[in-house]
């Protein structure tokens, strides 16, 4: 059996807890797990001494009439006298539950997460909670962190202990930008259906498919977290203070005081989106915001190129992510692609992660 | 620590200890492992009652050398009684290994390999040793039996795991017929460049692209083996008895004695291969061989398909493979290609099994 600590019941946390409660209730469950504990940034719910389940019907509404102010401390106490194997889930995107892995880890507790922060930040941190996770044979396991559920950490993990060689990781890496750019950019142009790039971000922004400030998604900083993240596993030391990024939002509007005002002063910019396309069209090719982990020529970078119509990463559709994998074994690269982001794709990395903590600590 | 044993010391086996051997020396394996029995045919070599590693420097010698004629109980005998974890490694295609899995399995030991026959074969035997290895808590792990080293077991085990709807599984499982209908049935032709349909068979032979006799892979029945393996872990009893395979041995030719007469009389059938392929190009359409999992519809099988210049596999390079899962989660689907044959990334896919055991077995 292995207790699980829930922090952070947000889209990603309660669409974890459905596909929990549902694998539960079909008793499809590979491996025992329960719900111990739950936390969102203001109130927390532990079980009792017993570390029963907590009764997940209705579990919202618990939060807050049974719920006590959040305190992490007193959380990770409670996990860590647990007779059983027990994991933190961290669903947040928060520096303050990062700041207490290392409290986590000395405490015993697995942490599986899709919070990028931890694995792009502050490399020294990063080296600290590795070490000290292998010191107290503690699992972190963060496979949501890149491409949501899509196995590429796992995979990378595997190349590399495996000793095969890393030539090259190159991927797409954001859904937003791969939305933006598939839909500016296509392979191939329907007549009379050219929209602008301010139309693209504008229409992408309404349909929630952006961050609330799009600039968020244009800078490129999430992109180059998890390239960080894949080069670091990879053996590489990279770092988001020096990795070069592209960032798209055009020089005047960095300045820009809110979202409103950005997306109303982004047509201004049409032009330059519209040279840069036209320009990549003239040789056959399309515009993609690529990420790329470069471990033999120190060139790791993400950046907006013009590719082939005919490279793989041309013929994206939606917000599908894809990840290439250039290796000694694979020279002709070993690609996953699809969903990199939402809810469900998401919870199912991480619970994927949780299943594999169990296995690992039950045999 | 955990002690392997490995059976088949062919082309799989002899990379496999290479890459071991390798990681061991640059002290890079995430977690020790080490092989302390071997075995092909013929002979065997066990080592002593330490269970000390074999000195791997010159094995093919010593195991001709110092090995006893092979002996399946002797050889499950000595790694049960090891003191630590103990996997055997499988990397033959004989049933007559397979038909000692129980006994392992009773024995205690992990079973890892890339052999289908277990996994494909009669469908009460299969029930029967998973049922055996959930009793015995033994792991059965065999990624490389579909796709070689590529995530595609491992990846329809967390899908079914976490409790997605598998709506449909397509693949190119063959790195054979993906190149021979590849070459055959490009998505652009090359002028002055069309081969025959029995000059591409010659050629891949004389390469040691196919089989010995390229009619085993031909009929299909490898494909429909991987067929079978994704579907009953997608929860469907198929059967190859049952399951409907499209056989691309023409008629005449399927009784005839020798390899070389089938090569000699391929090109009688050029015309008909030909044709097949006119009206795909007609349509803007390639031919691809693949295999598919359908839960939905029970409508799972093999066959050759005249698809769009456009499909994802209609692209396909050289001999890789490709497989789509569609779910729920996954409506546009998740797709994994790469090399799906040949030695480096068959013994890639088990050497990151044997790791994952060492994994779920050290905490």
């Amino acid at each position: 059996m292995v207790n699980v600590g829930i922090i952070g019941v947000g889209l990603v946390g309660s669409e974890l807890i459905n596909q929990l409660t549902a694998q539960i209730s079909r008793r499809s469950l590979p491996l025992p797990l329960k719900i111990v504990a739950l936390a969102n940034s203001k109130v927390q719910l532990l079980s009792n001494t017993n570390y029963d389940a907590i009764d997940l019907d209705g579990w919202k509404k618990r939060l807050i009439s049974h719920g006590v102010s959040t305190d992490l401390s007193a959380f990770t106490t409670y996990l860590a006298k647990s007779p059983d194997v027990a994991v933190v889930v961290d669903n947040t995107s928060n520096q303050d539950v990062v700041d207490f892995y290392p409290e986590f880890i000395k405490a015993g507790l697995h942490i599986v997460t899709p919070n990028k922060k931890a694995f792009s930040g502050d490399l020294g941190f990063y080296k600290k909670i590795v070490d000290l996770a292998r010191e107290k044979k503690v699992l972190i396991y963060h496979e949501s962190t890149v491409g949501a559920g899509l196995p590429v950490i796992n995979t990378l993990k595997d190349l590399v202990g495996t000793g095969d060689e890393i030539v090259k990781i190159e991927g797409i890496f954001s859904g937003t930008l791969s939305y933006l750019f598939n839909s500016f950019s296509p392979t191939e142009e329907t007549a009379g259906d050219t929209k602008t790039f301010s139309d693209i971000v504008r229409i992408a922004k309404e349909n929630g498919y952006t961050e609330p400030d799009p600039r968020d998604d244009l800078n490129g900083v999430d992109v180059a977290r998890k390239v960080v993240i894949l080069g670091r596993l990879a053996g590489i030391d990279l770092s988001l203070d020096t990795l070069p990024v592209e960032n798209m939002v055009p020089e005047p509007l960095r300045a820009v005081a809110s979202a409103d005002e950005f997306l109303t002063k982004l047509p201004d910019c049409d032009d330059h989106f519209d040279q840069l396309k036209k320009a990549a069209q003239n040789n056959n090719k399309v515009l993609r915001y690529v990420g790329a982990v470069d471990p033999v020529n120190g060139k790791s970078s993400v950046s907006l190129l013009s590719l082939s119509t005919s490279h793989p990463f041309a013929s994206l559709k939606g917000s599908d992510n894809i990840i290439a994998f250039t290796t000694k074994r694979f020279p002709n690269p070993l690609i996953i692609q699809g969903a990199g982001a939402g809810a469900a794709v998401t919870a199912f990395g991480i619970f994927s992660d949780l299943i594999k903590i169990a296995e690992r600590t039950s045999s």
